[in-house]
């Protein structure tokens, strides 16, 4: 249904690894919903705290996964694509992150899902590595063209110097462009 | 104060990533309790299910960290080692293990600590070599030869059939042992 795809906006869900009230991760991921071109909606997950500690007796051995992941997987699955900001903490992904990606392995939210990650500390790799392993093995569709790593531009680093810092503004929406593109073509 | 050192047990806390009911990293936690000599003594942590998602607002940045956060690192700082078993999930860490190691990093409890890693699935080493790097960044003192593969003994395994099988219950014996001579030489 090419006119359907074409006539109603792309819905990315945007994933902060961060809890932290002033995260860059949070920061840039507002910043890229206002560079979001018309056609591009870009929806903020804010309940990575909600979820529980992943058990699989509550999820694929039988049991009723708890009412925050099954918000979390509908999300995912209502999604044309999934923008993951995360920082790196001790080398390793935040485990709250991966947390969240472990409720996913389970359902069928993820595998196919168009994915890009930005990168918010230019030297660090850890986390990003780490990511794009665990989301390759959940068969979800890394693109690339989409990734961003962010410059660093000094502190305070919020929304508002983000989308003032032309270099970072124009990164963004070229991600943001490239995505949009990836996800079209299918 | 050597002996003070000589006269008390060797004190290890011992962390299933798995909340797993009938979960084989708890399992073979339990089996090196009721293997371990009479002078050392193992406790296993069972409240990974009650820690929050990390958030750093709550901790190194001057607020108090939750109730559980500060009885983890009160026994993790009066442990002599502590023995992880966790379990790999989309070739990472478990997020509710890593959610464990973030609320450490800001707490002197872990730098200088011995750790020994367990792995339950031989053919997974993803997750075991991401902890590696994660602790060592949070400079715990890791000691390779207290690490243990448990070899797979068929299902279902539980403590009794990991206790019943000489390899396993062999193999636990000298890592327990090398752990505590480690422990010993400081």
């Amino acid at each position: 249904m090419p006119e359907d795809r074409d006539s109603r906006p792309v819905r990315l869900l945007a994933i902060s690894g961060s809890l932290r009230r002033a995260s860059i991760n949070t920061a840039v991921l507002e910043a890229m919903a206002v560079l979001a071109p018309g056609d591009v909606q870009i929806a903020l997950y804010r309940d990575l705290v909600e979820l529980p500690a992943f058990n699989p007796d509550d999820d694929e051995d039988g049991g009723a996964p708890p009412a925050p992941v099954r918000v979390l997987r509908d999300l995912v699955a209502a999604s044309d694509g999934i923008i993951i900001a995360a920082p790196e903490y001790a080398h390793g992904v935040a485990g709250a992150l991966k947390n969240a990606l472990d409720w996913l392995v389970a359902s069928d939210a993820l595998p196919g899902k168009p994915v890009a990650l930005i990168n918010t500390a230019p030297r660090a790799f850890h986390a990003q590595a780490a990511l794009r392993e665990t989301l390759a093995t959940m068969a979800a569709r890394l693109v690339p063209e989409a990734f961003a790593t962010l410059p660093s531009i000094g502190a305070p680093m919020d929304r508002g110097s983000i989308l003032a810092d032309e270099r970072s503004a124009l990164l963004l929406r070229e991600a943001l462009a490239a995505f949009r593109a990836a996800i079209a073509a299918g």
